[in-house]
């Protein structure tokens, strides 16, 4: 399910519960076809039900994919995704010549043989805060490009290539423009200095292709203390 | 799918493939919702297609929830089930409060504590050679209920719970039903002792319940030398 259908379907299970509709709001975009298995979502109702029963609850009217694993008092005002300081995602490869049945739509098929070497030399210089403009898909207009990558690494075990990535903020499609890019220098077809390079201005026609959706996981969302 | 429909189902790829039809024969049971990630099957054919482009071949034939990962040539009379020396099946248990929607189907789903100690105390017994009458469901007729069990454990990961265990070779619903009854100690209502008394006779009403199919995988399948 794409975000807007979560999103909807959430607040749906929300007023068959709380008896009043209320908007929903997710920390962590997730387009049509992302996995989520770390998203935060707040609301506002002036139900009395004890967080400890929302779950069971909303789980009883939500379809089988949409599951809320956990819900908790927050303090007034709490808005999931603006108080958020950081998320993570993972975006999980399939490298081996035949594709799997289990990992249909869980993980992206890349047949070619990958050097991860390079695509970690590559992966490298995109630590630190960095205007992602070149990384940005069309069809949204946030307020800045720039965004603070905590963290990024490529980890393989076996023929399961993951690249897992924390930062403030990222932009549309971002993981799955910086997958694509470096998937070119993993089949040797771009030098491992370019998508570095690709940051110095804001052109994306050189970036991509944009990596499918399928592959991508939202895993954590991170508040200050622990507000969520 | 279940083994009847996979087999019939790589039955109509290999007709459409090589042009003839022989019977493809798995070497380890899978029940329907069962899955499998290293199963192997043999099939005799006159075909001349080369082993590396049989794969290819039959997934352009196969819906996406069948795929076949390799092939190689065999020595003649080769049968993936009766040449197969072990089998290695893990059962998956989600063990917290709240279902997943991305396990939904991959993983049983069990809400309770489980002490885990007792079940490892409990499983321990089981290693070496020992009758499994009294943990083989009906509906098959087997020409001994004697399996030599290599290898069991079970490991804790978070939340995920999952017994593997290697044997030489497996009765119906042996797995689910080893999984149901140790689940009892797990939850406190079975002496960790008794699932290893249950052997001693071949009365199967005091094992299981039998765990649901949608946790098992079939993962391995071994054979002498390099046959399989």
């Amino acid at each position: 399910m794409g975000a807007a259908s979560v999103q909807a379907t959430l607040e749906a299970a929300v007023a068959a519960v709380a008896g009043e509709r209320v908007a929903v709001i997710g920390a962590g975009r997730t387009d049509a076809g992302v996995h989520a298995c770390g998203q935060v979502a707040s609301l506002a109702t002036t139900s009395q039900i004890p967080a400890g029963q929302i779950p069971a609850a909303l789980n009883s009217h939500l379809p089988p994919d949409v599951r809320v694993v956990d819900a908790r008092d927050a303090p007034d005002g709490f808005h999931a995704r603006r108080d958020a300081i950081a998320r993570t995602y993972r975006y999980v490869i399939l490298n081996r010549p035949a594709p799997s049945a289990l990992l249909r739509n869980r993980a992206y098929h890349v047949p070619d043989p990958l050097d991860v070497d390079a695509m970690r030399r590559a992966l490298a210089p995109f630590i630190g805060p960095h205007d992602f403009a070149a990384y940005h898909g069309v069809g949204s207009d946030p307020r800045t490009t720039t965004c603070l990558v905590r963290e990024a690494v490529w980890e393989l075990e076996r023929d399961r290539l993951a690249l897992t990535i924390t930062a403030d903020r990222f932009l549309r499609h971002m993981v799955r423009m910086l997958v694509g890019t470096l998937l070119r220098v993993g089949r040797g077809r771009l030098d491992p200095a370019a998508p570095a390079v690709f940051l110095e201005d804001s052109d994306n026609r050189r970036t991509g292709p944009t990596a499918p959706a399928h592959g991508l996981y939202l895993v954590r969302v991170e508040y200050k203390e622990s507000a969520g």
